[in-house]
C-alpha cells in the first residue's frame, strides 16, 4: 500500500448499533492501527432513511437542533431537524416529528395522525433562514395528504361553514376550501426536495391509503373512506392551486405527504440516496480515493434497491475506484452486489453472540475487521 | 494475483462443523470462484488432538479403517484407526477406543477405566504391517499407565499369585510382575510416535493422577490410591525392564498411557503439531507456495500455545510466506497472533445465529469468506 493512501469511509448505519460517523471513526481506528498514514475521509452516509437527517449533518460539518412539536396524535414531541454545514440547507425527517415509531401499536389511527409537527420541523428550518429544505418522509404515522403540514405553516383547512378541519386524514372528507392567506410566504424562496424511493400515486389500488394505510392501523373500511378523502383533498388542491398531484409518482409517499409537499412546498422527489450523495459531496471525495469501504448493518440482496452501499458503489465506479463493505448481516443474495460495484463484503462477526451482544460490540467489530482487511492489502 | 498463484490451505478442523478435508475444499470452492486459476493445495491439519488421524489420513491420501475394541469401561466399541498413504505408517487416537468421551459423567471411573482397546488399535495396524506407529493419546477416560494396552498386546499383568489383574488403576497396587513371553513382537521393529503436548510426569502433583484424575471422575481418595498404584507399576516397570519412566517429562500425560508406550513400545514423545507438520509434509508444500491460509472453528489468544494455525504460521515464515486464518470464533487476545506470523484474521460469521446453524453453515460461510478475501486481494 503505498504511503499516501487515501480511503474514503461511506458507511451508512449500522442500525441501533452505531451512527454512520460512528462507523466512519471505528473504520479508521482499524485502518491506522496497520498504516498510520492513510488518509480517512468521513463521509456519513444514509439512504434518505432514517439516520439521514444526521449523516448529513455529520458529513458537512453541521448541527442539530431538538425543539417540541405536535406529534402524530396530536400530544407533545421532542424532534430533531438539522442545518447542513454551509448554514442554508435545512434537514428533516417526517418520522421525527409525525413518525409511526412514535405511536403505540394499539393507539395507531391514521384517520386522526397528523404531520402538523412536520409543518413545524419546517417552520423552525424557515425561522433558521435556510434557502434549501432537504425532508426525508419514510417511516410516517399519517395518512393526511400533508394537511397538517399546511395547517402549521399558517394554511387554514375550512368546511363549508368556514371552520378549521380537525387533525388526520379522516377530516379531509369535509375540505371545502384551503386559505392560504396566512401560510408561511419564506416557503416560496426556498428549494424543497424531497428523499422519496417510492412512486406511488395519491389514490387508488397503488395509492397512500390501500398500500401504506394497513401498516398504519387503518382497517379495510378506514382505507376506502381514507383513499376517498385524499382523492376529494387532491380535487379542492387542484381546484384552488391548479396543481394536479392525484397522479403524480410518489404523491403517496408518507400517506400523501408526498402530495401536499409538491402542492403546497413545490417539492421535488429525489432518490433518497442519490440527496444524500449530492448533499453529503460524495463524488468529489470519491475522486481523488484510492479506495472506498461502505457498510450497512445488515447487506443482501435487497442492498441493490436504493440503498446506502450500492449507492455509494455506483459512484466509485464512476471512477473507477475499488470498492469493499463492512456489514453486520451479510444476507443472502449479496453476491448480486459484486456485478453492482461492490468488490468484497465482509461480516464482521467474530463469533456466535446474542443480537444484543452483536449491537454492542459493533463498533470493536468494525475496527477490527478493518484492520485486518488493511492487513490483508499490505500482504 | 498472477496466474499461477499457489495457494496452500492447511486448515485444522472447525470442530462439529467440518472435517479439517473439509474445510479445504470449502476454502478451495470459495477462492476458485474468483479466480479458477488458483493451484490448491490442500493440507488438512491438526494439532495432535480430536481430527489427528482424520486429517493425516486425508493429507496423505491414506484410509481409515474402523473395528471392534473393548472400550474405557470394557463394553465394545467401534473404533477407528489410518493407515498412512505410504501404506507404512500406522496413525490413531487414544481417545477412540478409550476416550474420556465415550464414558457418560456418572459412570466415569479412573480406578477401572483401561487402555486394553487403544492396544488392540495397536495391534491391529501391526497387522495392516505398518513400519511406524503415531498415537495421539489425548482425551482419556483412564488411569491405568497403559496397563490395559500391554494386556492387549499380550503382555499378563501379575499379582504375587500370579492371577492377571482386571481392568484399570485400580488393580495396579496389586502388580507384583509383568510376563511379556506374549507381548506382540512386532513392535519391536515398529517406531513409535506419541503426540503429546504435556510434561507431566507419571506421579506426584504434578502428576498423572493428581492433575488429570479429577476430571476424570476421581475423588481425592482415588487420586491418592491412583498415584501411590502408579508409582508402584513404575517400579515393577524398572525391575523388569530397566526402564525409569516415573519422571520423564510427558509419563503422566493420558492417565500414564504416556509411560506405558516409553516403556513397552519405545515411544517417543513429540509435540502434536510438530508431528502433524511433519507427516503431513507441510514444510514441502508451503516452500513453494504463495500464500498460505490456516484456520480452525475458534482462534484467540490460546492459538499460540500449540494450535495448529500458529504451527502453520511459523513454517510459512520459515519461508517469507503471508498467512491468511479463517475462524468461526476469533476470540480475545487473538491479535497477538500478528507477531507470531499470522498476517490477518477473518470470521466467517455472517449474522447472529445460533450454534447450531453456525455448525451446519461453517462450509458455506468458510466458502464465502475465502471468495471474499481472494477479491479483496484481486483489487
Amino acid at each position: 500500500m503505498k504511503k499516501d493512501f487515501v480511503l474514503v469511509l461511506a458507511p451508512d448505519s449500522f442500525k441501533e448499533s452505531m451512527t454512520a460517523k460512528e462507523a466512519c471513526e471505528a473504520m479508521e481506528r482499524g485502518a491506522k492501527k496497520v498504516n498510520p498514514d492513510i488518509t480517512c475521509i468521513h463521509v456519513p452516509m444514509a439512504d434518505g432513511g432514517e439516520g439521514t437527517m444526521q449523516s448529513l449533518v455529520d458529513a458537512t460539518g453541521g448541527t442539530v437542533f431538538t425543539t417540541t412539536v405536535v406529534g402524530p396524535l396530536g400530544k407533545q414531541v421532542e424532534a430533531q431537524y438539522g442545518i447542513l454545514g454551509d448554514g442554508k440547507i435545512g434537514i428533516l425527517e417526517m418520522a421525527s416529528a409525525s413518525g409511526i415509531e412514535l405511536v403505540p401499536q394499539a393507539d395507531r389511527n391514521p384517520l386522526t395522525a397528523t404531520t402538523y409537527g412536520t409543518g413545524q420541523l419546517i417552520k423552525a428550518c424557515l425561522d433558521k433562514g435556510v434557502k434549501k429544505l432537504l425532508i426525508g418522509i419514510g417511516g410516517s404515522a399519517t395518512n393526511d395528504g400533508g394537511a397538517g403540514m399546511v395547517q402549521a405553516l399558517g394554511g387554514r383547512l375550512l368546511d363549508k361553514e368556514g371552520n378549521e378541519l380537525a387533525y388526520g386524514g379522516g377530516e379531509l372528507g369535509k375540505l371545502h376550501s384551503i386559505d392560504l392567506t396566512g401560510f408561511d410566504a419564506r416557503l416560496k424562496d426556498v428549494v424543497v426536495e424531497v428523499a422519496c424511493d417510492v412512486s406511488n400515486p395519491l389514490c387508488g389500488e397503488k395509492g397512500a391509503s390501500h398500500v401504506f394505510g394497513p401498516q398504519k392501523g387503518a382497517t379495510k373500511e378506514m382505507v376506502e373512506l381514507l383513499d376517498a378523502n385524499l382523492r376529494h383533498y387532491a380535487e379542492v388542491i387542484k381546484e384552488q392551486t391548479g396543481k394536479d398531484v392525484i397522479d403524480a409518482p410518489g404523491a403517496g409517499a408518507a400517506g400523501g405527504l408526498g402530495a401536499g409537499l409538491m402542492a403546497f412546498a413545490d417539492g421535488t422527489l429525489k432518490k433518497g440516496i442519490e440527496m444524500v450523495i449530492e448533499y453529503a459531496g460524495l463524488e468529489d471525495k470519491v475522486k481523488d480515493a484510492d479506495m472506498v469501504w461502505t457498510g450497512e448493518g445488515s447487506i443482501d440482496f435487497q442492498t441493490q434497491y436504493g440503498k446506502t452501499p450500492l449507492g455509494v458503489a455506483t459512484v466509485a465506479k464512476k471512477y473507477n475506484k475499488p470498492v469493499v463493505a463492512l456489514a453486520g448481516r451479510v444476507g443472502g443474495g449479496s453476491e448480486v452486489l459484486f456485478d453492482k460495484g461492490i468488490d468484497a463484503i465482509f461480516g464482521i462477526m467474530k463469533g456466535v453472540c446474542s443480537i444484543e451482544e452483536a449491537l454492542a460490540k459493533g463498533q470493536e467489530n468494525v475496527e477490527k475487521t478493518a484492520e485486518n482487511i488493511i492487513r490483508l492489502m499490505n500482504l
